[in-house]
């Protein structure tokens, strides 16, 4: 397994944010509070990564939703929403997604993510099923959910 | 301007949207609701397309959301959420987005879309906007928003 940092808010990690498809406005407004001192050099972020090395070479972020906003899980309960699951091309089939997800699942929360429809395979492999497609709460969205419960279950039967 | 039908729900439909890169848990959902009749043949789908000759060649899904969950215009109120907006590789660049779009626009309300990161420049010319990011309301989107009033305000300003 790879080692997983919790990755801080500075220029430099902002730098190695854009070498990863999935950079949007998260990012961008990452930059701006940097540049703009609302936030501190060396903040705590949402992202957590793995290094070759120097460089940044897999992300995700990770944000835990309050069980007041829980739409997915029955009874409604805190769970992870899990987001900008990422390796650079020159580094994916290492294992670095699945240590990332693996690093994820140690919170002993459940996790949603909305994956980019072509990675199924992978996420079904670490365990997620897909919910069943409610338009009004799920939109363009492909939510796949995960829970320690579940986890469990399914290895005493195997 | 081409013309924009809502689509039927039948498997004709249902096989054209397989060309389409965003083809998810949406899709396989009606399929699976007409395969065991829960839903009958031609029932209107929240999807509306435009077809060149027989074929299906650019469409986009609409819901309207309900004041009570809006989390982004102030003040509440209704609008609509517009995703999937897709043109198939061989007829893009002929303003086939731009008719769906334009056709969005004519119910008066204002529209919210979580686009994929490299369309910026074709939102931007629809008159689309950037929201301030919020994590905990977007996590992993990239939210743009349109209101009829801005478009006005825009226009008496040009």
């Amino acid at each position: 397994m790879h080692k997983v940092e919790r990755l801080l808010i500075n220029y430099k990690t902002l730098e190695e944010f854009k070498r990863f498809k999935e950079y949007g406005l998260q990012e961008l407004s990452m930059l701006e509070e940097l540049e703009g001192n609302i936030i501190e050099n060396d903040s705590d972020s949402p992202f957590y990564g793995i290094y070759f090395g120097e460089k940044l070479v897999a992300r995700m972020s990770l944000y835990k939703v309050d069980k007041k906003f829980d739409q997915y899980f029955s009874p409604q309960q805190d769970y992870l929403e899990l987001w900008k699951l990422e390796v650079l091309p020159d580094y994916q089939r290492e294992g670095y997604g699945k240590s990332l997800v693996e690093f994820a699942k140690t919170f002993k929360l459940p996790i949603k993510t909305n994956p980019r429809v072509k990675s199924s395979d992978f996420w079904s492999r670490m365990g997620f099923e897909a919910v069943k497609y409610d338009m009004e709460r799920d939109k363009g969205e492909n939510p796949l959910l995960w829970s320690p419960e579940a986890a469990t279950r399914s290895s005493e039967s195997a």
